[in-house]
């Protein structure tokens, strides 16, 4: 019964910070524990960082290792979710490290590690904005652009893991460099670092002073707080940009809709953050010029609601899954 | 006991002709009968007529229809899966049509509609190409571009049966105009009619003797065969015009390959199959091209190769999964 289940750990492993909380009931945080992701010598400083954040969380709830069921681990991708291992992403200055193995051992808990994306949307799922559906397509656009989708109740991974990079479907062939390689990917259009990328081009041309002002032309300052003080200081330039991104977005979301026939979209991140329904509208407007009218009808445009909480709850949710069945294929053999 | 059970009728109702055939074991075709989709003045000619025409398969395989354990009608969607209601596919000429319902009364069997994109795709998978395989997207270029998908060893149908409407991607914004009111769709550039409407320019140019002969600028005419003997005639302008096609059908299975991480991508269709080999090593390489190196590494490109009787196998399949269900669930009850 899920009242007298332990709590479980979860935890958003980011490029700048880390967070661990305390979920109880497989929905509500109930601690929580948040540290800079800082350079690091060795991988053992991250290992040792994220304990000691883990801790900080215990401590915080009053509680002991012991008393937790199991820790969920959301990590920038890609991740190998059979063998817990953080593969190679980018600004953590680590690669191949067994994280699960190595969280595991030092705190005598079960741990499982799900990419971030992924743990976003079923924190959501579980316990937010897409609660109560089924089939749900995720999007979040931030530096890049992440995807990922449940089905029938389910994450769909594929078949190795990697499924969801709706962010490099093409949609304009031989259009703008994605950072894949590729050119047109949706993330290259749509995402808050091709804005960023536009914007240096506004900025040089004198036609953001806001955005001059706040980061210059350095595109890793412009995050998405910077775009929404642009637009409330009624900057037509970036406004012009921001609904043109929110176009893109929304041509990728329709292309999900025919494809998934889902009962909701769901859109998050700091972008959907700060710059809110205006954004969101925009983007629903266009993924509804753009699905097959008798697919799109009745989908839902959700904006996430729980922000950091929600890859701390659904990597715990994973994980508590996880351990259950483990549990039951154990009993059957 | 697999080897126990019924043969089931598989049936598949084009729009210019239609095939009965009993399966045996799940995959293997024993007896067919086909026979050609006429006008009709009122729907229960179409009905009558298919009844006709599973009598046939069963005169052919010598045995009566208490001996079938189901019929499973594989049908232009879109279609009610739950009700077994033909909605209003093109060419058949009604509406609305409670067809496995009028069937199965007739016929005394249960009767389990699919539509014919899912049902071709899930024979290849239980009896052909895609055979051991979890992760499969299949892509039928035709009049229009068919989509499916098994994940996890199963169809996926979206909350309300449409999903896979693969061919409406967009992948050419403001690009040209597709049958379903969108522009630069996948199916509007990638698909056998799509392919016509520009071999209809080139014959108004005088660059294409071949297919003025077989089909003048009427693109009705310009089946498979059309493009096919143009080939084989040597004539440049097709063959710049047919792998043009086939580098945009590659271009959209990138996008499939980065979103599901499949296995194998079926490509099928009287394309595929009179234009064999050159055409599907065009697609191929534009889906390498386009795809995230890491996730379509491994993914293999299958022709699909049982033809005619993969509709007819895999709706068998569907019909038999569908009243193992149901038996299931009532001894549940």
């Amino acid at each position: 019964m899920a009242g007298n289940m332990k709590p479980v750990l979860g935890f958003d492993l980011g490029g700048t910070k880390m967070l661990c909380g305390l979920v109880e009931n497989g929905r509500t945080v109930t601690a929580r524990y948040k540290k800079k992701t800082k350079e690091i010598d060795k991988p053992e400083d991250l290992v040792d960082r994220m304990v000691s954040c883990v801790e900080g969380c215990l401590k915080e709830a009053g509680i002991r290792a012991k008393d937790v069921a199991a820790l969920g681990v959301a990590a920038p991708g890609p991740v190998d979710l059979k063998t817990g291992t953080l593969l190679n992403p980018p600004n953590l200055g680590v690669q191949e490290l067994p994280l699960a193995k190595l969280l595991s051992r030092k705190l005598g808990v079960p741990v499982v590690l799900e990419n971030d994306v992924n743990a976003g949307l079923y924190g959501e799922f579980v316990a937010g904005a897409a609660q109560g559906f089924s089939h749900v397509v995720g999007l979040f656009p931030g530096t890049g652009l992440g995807g990922g989708m449940i089905l029938n109740g389910e994450l769909y991974y594929g078949v190795s893991g990697a499924a969801g990079e709706i962010g490099h479907m093409t949609v304009q062939p031989g259009g703008r460099l994605c950072g894949c390689g590729n050119r047109g990917c949706l993330e290259a259009l749509a995402s808050r670092g091709a804005m960023a990328r536009e914007a240096a081009v506004l900025v040089a041309a004198g036609k953001s002073p806001t955005i001059a002002k706040l980061a210059g032309t350095d595109i890793s300052k412009m995050k998405s707080s910077v775009f929404a003080d642009a637009i409330d200081a009624g900057e037509e330039a970036v406004i012009e940009l921001v609904n043109n991104a929110a176009w893109w977005l929304g041509l990728g979301m329709a292309s999900c809709v025919n494809i998934f026939n889902p009962e909701a979209i769901v859109i998050g991140g700091g972008l959907v953050e700060k710059l809110g329904k205006s954004y969101v509208k925009v983007a629903e407007a266009s993924m509804r010029e753009h699905a097959m009218a008798a697919i799109v009808k009745k989908v839902k445009v959700i904006a996430a609601g729980l922000a950091d909480d929600a890859a701390v709850i659904g990597a715990a949710a994973v994980a508590a899954k996880n351990l259950a069945l483990n549990a039951a294929s154990g009993s059957r053999e």
